[in-house]
């Protein structure tokens, strides 16, 4: 079996996480390269990852996140937090990166700003944040694998309070909402339920429908 | 660098494919079982892959996904199409195939399961569906990898209208909306305005901040 197919069977959303075990920064750095280098609408990358170490930053969200422990058994929180609205300025740094790192300017390019700085700033900014938030989730599968291709483990949640997170990590003043988090850490030996139990999917004839 | 990393580096969303080249059924069903196999909330599987190959059927999707090329040209159509609403019976069904394929009812599961039935089926359809689409945003970043890694192109597509392609593949009957497209197929030899740019991402100081 190829070695993606493996790190998916690998993989769980671990319950329980050792709080002894601590990801390097190196395997840290490398999940985050791969979110970071993973497609996203337009390549506008409208979210950021919060990466937060620091223990009572982490403890003050656990009570917003259904007291889940592995954001403090973990040793990193990651935290995806979404635009809160696709504006013109952010637009055009973009594409003004886009531009400065090509070195030149491209028509279709141009013209392509054009059409979606008549669009989405126009646009209600929840409807905004709600194509954001989704291209979050590509930048979460990504890290997924990631995670797994370096053995560490990590545990999507979405069960937790947006708000209280925010004002948390302050992420309002600066435009961005929280997704999802994904706590990163290692396997505890005991008290995961999960761990031991056969991942189940969907057989592929109810998953995958060919129109031929 | 790692094998992953590269196969990020190497995809991009290919502007114009080769209409002779096919995608061979084995680097299909590898992208496919990805997707199979990658995370979503709660295990649910919230949505299904459409996979078009009859030419007739991509060719009347065409015209309403801003007549982009590349749903003919490519070999292979993947269509993710989410769930329209979370329902009393698509969760029992979820949960009942965890306890046959585990063997037994595990306490916290069943929990679990009841408190999912108290929550999604009184929630709004269309909140139900959002949630639904982002899982399959994360199906879509691991379908980016996995053709990578077979060097196959992919070209993620939200430019089209989704009622449209719902009627083309009769999918309201199914309970499913069209979230994305991803044509599958081989890059032109030409013809392809962004296959020799460089690829833009923002730096990692401007996309990832500490909490420390």
């Amino acid at each position: 079996m190829s070695e993606l197919l493996q790190n998916l069977q690998w993989r769980y959303a671990a319950k329980k996480m050792n709080p002894e075990k601590v990801v390097s920064e190196e395997n840290v750095n490398f999940i985050l390269e791969a979110i970071r280098l993973t497609a996203t609408s337009s390549g506008l990358q409208p979210y950021e990852v919060i990466v937060v170490t620091n223990p009572d930053v982490r403890a003050q969200i656990v009570p917003h996140a259904w007291n889940q422990s592995q954001i403090t058994d973990g040793s990193h929180l990651l935290v995806f937090a979404a635009w809160d609205n696709y504006t013109t300025e952010r637009i055009n740094e973009m594409f003004d990166l886009v531009n400065e790192k090509r070195g030149f300017k491209n028509e279709g390019w141009e013209n392509y700003r054009q059409m979606l700085l008549k669009t989405y700033p126009q646009r209600d900014a929840e409807a905004n944040y709600q194509h954001a938030a989704r291209q979050a989730y590509i930048g979460l599968g990504t890290a997924l694998i990631a995670a797994a291709d370096v053995k560490v483990d990590s545990t999507p949640m979405e069960g937790f309070s947006p708000e209280k997170v925010d004002e948390i990590l302050g992420l309002k003043a600066r435009g961005l909402r929280s997704v999802v988090l994904l706590p990163l850490g290692y396997r505890a030996d005991e008290g995961d339920w999960l761990v031991n139990l056969k991942k189940v999917r969907r057989s592929t004839e109810n998953f995958v429908t060919e129109v031929k």
